[in-house]
């Protein structure tokens, strides 16, 4: 089948973590930022807020808080999206209603109506030229987070992004293969992947590298790493809130 | 601004809930998941598991167990995009590694990468002409989802898609009117809207209803009906092996 230039631009979108030094106008921000808006929602509730960081000051401190990458100051847009839990309790009081305290399923829904957006966004920018990256390391570092971007308690960073036009060399970066569809997809069940498995899928991944070998510089450098341990002492931090009844 | 159609497309997608009775070829259904799993994700490392529903039996299930929604079992392709955090702990062990046990954040972490993946899905499927809509509501029913899936204990559903071709009612129907980017964007800080912004939004967006009575009908109809309250019994009681070491 031939694919159509639209198609082709989900598997051309690559990461961008290197920009050019030229502005992104208002007038290409706010597209951006609308067909993020334009996304499908829960409700059509927009369980979000973005937050549009300008300020060079901030996006330095976000760039030590995200694990210390320095490439975040350097981004000419940086968007903290913002699960929202307060914006509709808030019309509801105003209604003189008495809803209940929001809930961990209020606030995960809240999360991927933040990212749904966020992809909207990211394919939008790509399609105007932009480069992009996703800075998951918002999740880290509660306290000082939600100090700096002056949170409520009901409103939990889901992701952050950053854009800007791609220098020559972001742009000639190959893009990471990806695991092929019969590793990701089961049919009608759940079924973990066997042991010759997982190893088929790293060496249809990566020829020339050892399975182990990869596997414990990998879990090293990622999973068992300070910023995964921190990432998951203050998602539980944010998720308490939401845990129990207030 | 002159917007491209590929920009124009994330204006013009809407949620499809009615199918044409005619089949998605796995060829295009193929495309359409090989778009999702292009995505961007968290270190490559593709968080999610996608259940491909083919059989009607369980269609019909999830379209009960998903707050009664017949639609569900109609669409020709019904895709449950699993948050997945147990197939690299598999490679860890299987490299002879003792991982920790995975927390909240790595499970927010896998939630976002599946659903990132899923609007990829949503979009590539509109750019080929088919309509799609998420049910949230897959989040609801954890001991019954769980086990009609099979699922393992930290495997949780993300989301759920369902695609076909649209019919023409569903095709004209309009696009619910989004809330205008000055209320969902914030500069540098968050700030909660002010009661006259959130009066001003809502008649922005329903000039001709009473913002007292619409919000008393939609609070009592979403956020405090059985379902929205049985997805925060459900989505805790998923959190709850991440949340606690084992």
């Amino acid at each position: 089948m031939s694919i159509n230039h639209e198609i082709q631009a989900f598997f051309d979108r690559k990461s961008v973590r290197s920009f050019q030094d030229k502005p992104v106008t208002d007038e290409i921000k706010n597209l951006i930022i609308d067909a993020g808006i334009a996304a499908p929602s829960a409700g059509n509730q927009q369980l979000y807020t973005i937050i549009d960081v300008e300020d060079q000051v901030i996006k330095e401190k976000l760039a030590v808080l995200c694990d210390n990458q320095p490439f975040i100051a350097t981004a000419p847009v940086v968007l903290v999206l913002l699960a929202d839990c307060r914006r509709w309790l808030d019309c509801y009081h105003s209604a003189g209603l008495a809803p209940r305290h929001p809930g961990p399923g209020d606030m995960l829904l809240a999360c991927e109506d933040a990212v749904i957006a966020a992809q909207n966004m990211v394919m939008a920018a790509h399609f105007l030229g932009l480069g992009s990256c996703y800075i998951g390391d918002i999740l880290e570092n509660k306290e000082q987070v939600a100090a700096l971007l002056r949170l409520d308690p009901l409103v939990v960073p889901a992701t952050m992004l950053v854009f800007g036009y791609p220098t020559r060399q972001a742009e000639e970066r190959t893009k990471p293969k990806r695991p092929s569809r019969e590793y990701l997809v089961r049919k009608d069940y759940y079924s973990s992947l066997s042991d010759p498995e997982l190893r088929r899928m790293f060496d249809d991944l990566f020829a020339e590298k050892d399975f182990d070998q990869y596997m414990t510089a990998f879990c090293n450098r990622k999973y068992m790493s300070d910023f995964a341990q921190e990432m998951n002492r203050s998602v539980q931090a944010y998720i308490e809130i939401f845990t129990h009844s207030a």
